[in-house]
């Protein structure tokens, strides 16, 4: 898959094989807790039916004895009915997925037999010390008929080691997709290749697919995911605008502009944005590149004192670098 | 030189002849006509020296004849006088570089002898069918003692066979290093390691050296830069957040934090930022990345139309994607 990289076809070409799924509820949410209006969720929908986008993400299916759902919106839970209230029947190309957390999803009881169910992918989220959790949520969902992926968090924290041990186990799983996931927004380019790399040959082994969920606190976003599908990585996340936390995500707009595939069309996502994400970015709600997230990203570290700091309409930057290297120390 | 990208030690030991430039001044002056306050480049200058960057560039030596002094700030012109009010002897490891324009510049008188000057180093700035007057600036550089590099802009839009022809030229010349220059911020990394191979080719052929200078079009100039750097190229341009024409440069912020050599310093950078470029923003200098400016680097265009639309404060993205499609057929 590396000799693509020096195949100037790669970039005039296109694989059918790559995927787009689009996670602006899911990790938008995260930014306002997941109050998007009926009419953002139908507009998001209908575009990316129209833009050709793959999969999308409605949201996660959160425990309700865990989370209160007066303190969110409908999309952190993604009832069944709900996700039906905006999509029907989907009679579409266009598939559905959500996502579950290890430890913080009724996953039993609340998703129910595919058959009966609009969604088609189960992704679920887990830190590489929850392993054994996850791939008991994996073989339920797929025992239920669902698609299934396996998105291990906080990676750049792991040992490369319990990484290996992970994709191994997944590999022996039903599921069908291991993500990576740069929670941070920490890893550079070179990096993502290596470790593409690692899970390509995992997936290989075990005849999975690869994705890959960027985050953008070095401006990194777009371009760790054009590495990671030049080395073959197929299942790609983005949202519009680059909504999601902290810094957000690899923006959608910029992806499809540079995917070949004629079925990818740019112009709906355009009509799109114009129409709800600058409204939300004026509402208030606060993500995308700053320099605290690119401090914590610079450092490796979760995001959390950045969003604090960020949220506090603070700009002294230097005293924040100071406060998270001493953090480190 | 690509064996870095697949050594490790490539990302955690740093490569000597690695050198930053800060073009804050000259690219950033593109965008509010070169009015910074004396205090703005004091304090940048402090900011170099302090962070440990290898050169400052104060703009252009743009001809008087050709530009109304009183229609721009000084920076455009370049006085050495104006420098040195700055500078005075320039007692510390920061030198000092210049941007002359091919056919904008009156460099036989305005660009006096090296050992008159506090100038250090001239960068010739061309495009690809004035090589000729190019090498006549460079030569007269040369002789008159300064350090010169060749930034041949707008690759993206010239031939291939064209830029083996240039760089041949200029590999000939007295020139110490040729610049690749993504005007428009249309390339990718891919592109951009097929390009650095090329450069590289021809400055180990005739011993010079390679220069990058990035735009945040697609959001990529920090991922172009690192990838140039990591293929072997070694002077890097950057600007305090960003801030250039459109959407601006690799940022200062984003390029120190990865450069792994313990002379570069984030702290002041931090402190700059924070004292300096917020306020510019708040008094409506307009640069960064955003939609229109990414339409025209996907399309590979000039990023003028961007400018203007974004000046007139418009929003419908979709509409102008539409307008410079159409320019295109």
């Amino acid at each position: 898959m590396t000799k693509e990289i020096s195949n100037p076809e790669a970039l005039m070409n296109y694989r059918p094989a790559i995927k787009v799924l689009d996670a602006t509820i899911r990790d938008g949410g995260l930014v306002n807790n997941f109050y998007f209006t009926d009419e953002f969720v139908s507009d998001l929908y209908r575009t990316n039916i129209a833009a050709g986008v793959d999969y999308m993400e409605f949201g996660y299916k959160a425990s309700k004895a865990m989370f209160d759902p007066d303190k969110f919106g409908k999309w952190k839970f993604c009832d069944d009915d709900d996700i039906r209230a905006i999509v029907g029947d989907n009679d579409t190309a266009l598939k559905i997925s959500v996502m579950a957390d290890v430890g913080r999803c009724d996953y039993k009881t609340d998703i129910i037999n595919k058959a009966d169910s609009p969604i088609d992918l189960v992704r679920v989220a887990t830190y590489i010390n929850t392993m054994p959790a996850a791939i008991d949520m994996i073989e339920d969902a797929a025992r239920k008929g669902y698609e299934t992926t396996c998105n291990i968090m906080a990676i750049s924290n792991a040992q490369e080691g319990d990484i290996d041990v992970a994709l191994d186990m997944l590999g022996r799983s039903s599921v069908n997709a291991f993500y990576i996931v740069d929670s941070y927004g920490s890893l550079y380019p070179e990096q993502i290749k290596r470790i593409s790399d690692k899970y390509l040959n995992f997936a290989a082994k075990y005849g999975k697919q690869v994705g890959m969920h960027a985050h953008n606190n070095q401006q990194l976003a777009f371009a760790n995911t054009i590495e990671a599908t030049s080395n073959g990585v197929n299942l790609l996340d983005a949202t519009m605008a680059c909504m999601g936390r902290g810094a957000g995500n690899c923006a959608m707009e910029l992806l499809l502009g540079f995917l070949k595939n004629p079925k990818y069309k740019l112009y709906p996502v355009l009509q799109f944005i114009e129409k709800h994400m600058n409204k939300l970015k004026e509402e208030g709600v606060l993500w995308g590149y700053d320099i605290p997230y690119m401090l914590t990203g610079q450092l490796n570290q979760h995001p959390r004192e950045a969003i604090a700091f960020s949220e506090a309409h603070r700009k002294d930057y230097s005293e924040f670098y100071k406060h998270i290297l001493d953090q480190n120390s």
